[in-house]
């Protein structure tokens, strides 16, 4: 499916909707039939891969694409990338060894459906697979093998042992016990921001970003995911289960650390505020030529109920 | 540590040696201390690397790129790369939901001394921070970025759900329950195999292997990855435990299907030969200006007794 740009202009919802209705799709074709893959490896790997979400990483990488232009095809691959180093994540954090969950959106956990063994392989081949599709950018859609080259060590870099799974080992080891927040926002930028912070350089590289709109980006993601980390936490509190699937108060119940346990419910609000602000001023800045989806999709995380 | 070529022509088993000393102290400066990483995820990683073996795919990185009078330097970042994935699947491989081992070469296993979680993470780590080790060549050793990215694809390939996970997944499905021994060949193919081609194509590709190069060290691999395993199966049958330093007869034992279960001990031998034998003349035939060290390598697998 060739992905080309919007030809008029939508709302943000819109927008929203449609990254995710083609990542989905491009998720779906991203191992091919004709690939010799032991079947239950497969369907453990889309399983999932098509549990949904709010594809909130794919979007800020074709957002940060679109903000200079660049190759919207070489965007969905990274796109789906980001999306398999995120469900990878999960399915680990899943497993009895780690946070023991049964459910994730409302539909049973990868190890309580495939087993324990191949939910671990699944993860293994997913996070994997992931690097595939990033190298296969510059032979399929043309960019330049040395941005390729920095996308793959940003990935690398941002979601390996300084990274996500550093700030994954630092929330399993400060449970119940951190004391300060320094030590919260250490895991909140690792576990969290990283992730994002990649997709946003990935489709700003892809798209030839220069190295102050690169700044800006890495700016712009570090200050949103530890907006969207701490947004999580109030709605812990506060949120609707029905709009966000999954039972509140689950911090309190497990004794989990937080910023409103911290700081308070309404200073967390006003942390999620300025550091949005903040994240929007880094973009507007920076010289991007269509920085209006960036701008929104800190609006619309800041104010998202679920 | 700068790595030059050996001056003096030296022995295999001092060739051998010497890349051993010399990726065990490349691995050990692979994490270096000013990063910051939570210091548990640092020592699991540290402690599987470090725990020895014979550093095979490490050798035939090396070795390939030495055939064509590539950058060791490079060579030897991408073996320590190779090195934390064959690492990262033994420690995931050792876990109780799958093999469920505590010891390993004679030492606990990684979760026996790490708990399972880190064990994990600690595996995940390792296999995200091999695709930086191979990423960071272009910049730090000057191997041209298009190299690095095909080195990228080969190793997201071979040891991604097509390769070695996929190998890994029929080996656990396959268990006991194999009747042809095609369907052994795909695991022993996938299993170890892939990441040893792997090996042999990115010392091949730093250098600057042309195409009919490639697929000698292709086929080089294919063979020598079989031969490899059905040595292993056979050694498991007649070795010495002193030497093997595990217990023999493990297969027979477990019940596991393997290459003398199905055509005899003597006919395996021969294959390991034939194979071998095979193996070379690949690389015989491929014009390759410094042969010899691969030639050595697949000899001294055919005959090693551990």
């Amino acid at each position: 499916m060739a992905v080309t740009y919007l030809s008029e202009p939508v709302s943000f919802k819109e927008y929203h909707q449609n990254i995710i209705d083609r990542v989905t799709i491009r998720l779906e074709d991203s191992l091919p039939s004709r690939w010799q893959i032991p079947s239950s490896l497969r369907e453990a790997m889309l399983y999932s891969l098509m549990a949904g979400g709010k594809r909130m990483r794919p979007l800020l990488v074709v957002a940060a694409c679109e903000a200079l232009e660049g190759s919207l095809e070489a965007a969905y691959d990274a796109a789906c990338a980001v999306e398999m180093v995120h469900t990878y994540s999960l399915i680990h954090d899943d497993l009895p060894a780690m946070d023991n969950d049964d459910y994730r959106r409302g539909k049973l956990t990868n190890h309580k459906v495939f087993g324990e063994a191949t939910a671990i392989l699944a993860g293994d081949a997913l996070l994997t697979h992931a690097f595939y599709l990033i190298a296969q950018i510059s032979r399929s859609h043309g960019v330049p093998a040395e941005r390729v080259v920095e996308i793959t060590m940003d990935l690398s870099e941002l979601s390996g042992p300084r990274g996500m799974v550093g700030g994954q080992v630092a929330d399993m080891e400060g449970e119940q016990g951190l004391t300060e927040l320094s030590q919260l926002e250490y895991i909140h930028l690792h576990k969290t921001s990283d992730l994002i912070m990649f997709s946003l350089l990935a489709g700003g590289r892809i798209a030839g970003a220069n190295a102050s709109q690169l700044e800006a980006l890495r700016t712009f993601g570090r200050k949103l995911g530890l907006a969207f980390q701490i947004q999580d936490d109030i709605l812990d509190i506060v949120g609707d289960e029905t709009k966000l699937g999954k039972k509140t108060q689950s911090d309190i119940k497990q004794e989990k650390v937080t910023y409103p346990y911290f700081i308070g419910l309404e200073a967390s609000r006003d942390e999620v505020r300025r550091l949005t602000d903040e994240a929007k001023a880094a973009i507007l800045e920076a010289d991007f030529k269509y920085p209006s989806r960036l701008l929104e999709i800190a609006d619309y995380l800041m104010n998202r109920d679920h």
